[in-house]
């Protein structure tokens, strides 16, 4: 059973028993995915020339191949692989842009387990080409999504071993910047962008 | 049967006379393929700190996965999609660059045919943003490679209704780049797009 409240936000009432945990309260986004939200924020930007990024499509080894007549061919037998880049690249105002984004259920941190050492080589190989790196990271429980730049996840990721595997949220509050969750961009990621590109440019 | 001639190259001389069609000249890539040789060069830029470059997946509309314990996910249905951008991109010199490899036979021109309207849409868009977007032209049949900045490709595309649907060799030659074959890289096409960078920074 759903309650639409105030403000357009839309909370979930248990009707079976059997459901316990609590659902999320979904706002502007009703229960997209934070992929989809991406997504249909590139398309905003794009649509509206204010940035060319697209999200690379799933790296898959391809076994088997049928190619009946009359249709299309078809994949029967193939595998998922590691992708040696991040999910996210284009271009915005000259500059490179290269993210990935990542999701969690926790309230008070950012586990660093959600990244993997490939996407933190390539975030670094582009860096040091001048581009401009960084990760989206999606509060689930919160509804809440932060801009973070690569250098600060690179600081935890390279100390984690001594001292801790994830990164609080008050240091994402303060070093990162709050992306605005509305309808179009769904998140609007992209004033953090220009302001890294600016901060570079004068350098 | 394999003759080897002067200067490394490897010519097939047909043994059986069901194979009557001539095989190209084998020189230093011996048989790669050319998207396999790009990769290569890739390889090379990205080892030697010159570029960030990768091809992107073939995008892929999977239908349904099986889940077998104990080892890997498997894709049993699955099928190709279009994909809405070029093969390649990444950053070079604080530059973001874009570009599609396409190969012919022909021997004095390169058809039109072989590029599809959401290719040049989204060079279009990225040279909008001021990304470097060219394209890397294989003639298979001479063993020869050429960089061609996507502005000429772009004029061809345009009028091709009115003018003509392919883009003449001696045209290439003139406004192109031709790229050096090798081995290490296989293909150097950078010094193309490092002069193009800096004439877009000199304006």
């Amino acid at each position: 059973m759903a309650i639409r409240y105030p403000k357009g936000s839309l909370q979930y009432v248990n009707s079976s028993s059997k459901r316990k945990t609590k659902r999320p309260i979904e706002y502007g986004h009703r229960g997209m995915k934070f992929e989809e939200m991406i997504n249909q924020s590139n398309d905003y930007y794009l649509n509206r020339h204010i940035a060319v990024i697209h999200k690379k499509p799933t790296p898959i080894q391809i076994v088997n191949v049928d190619y009946p007549k009359r249709s299309a061919a078809k994949i029967t037998e193939a595998y998922f692989t590691q992708a040696s880049t991040t999910d996210y690249n284009g271009v915005v105002h000259h500059c490179y842009i290269d993210f990935e984004a990542k999701e969690t259920k926790n309230k008070t941190s950012f586990p660093l387990s959600n990244f993997h050492q490939h996407q933190i080589d390539h975030m670094a190989a582009c860096t040091e080409q001048g581009g401009i790196c960084f990760v989206l990271l999606w509060f689930s429980s919160l509804n809440r999504c932060f801009y973070l730049d690569f250098a600060i996840l690179n600081d935890y990721w390279q100390h984690q071993e001594t001292r801790r595997k994830s990164i609080p949220l008050n240091v994402i509050e303060q070093e990162g910047v709050e992306c605005p969750i509305g309808i179009a961009p769904v998140i609007d990621y992209i004033q953090p962008v220009l302001k890294q590109i600016e901060k570079q440019n004068n350098r």
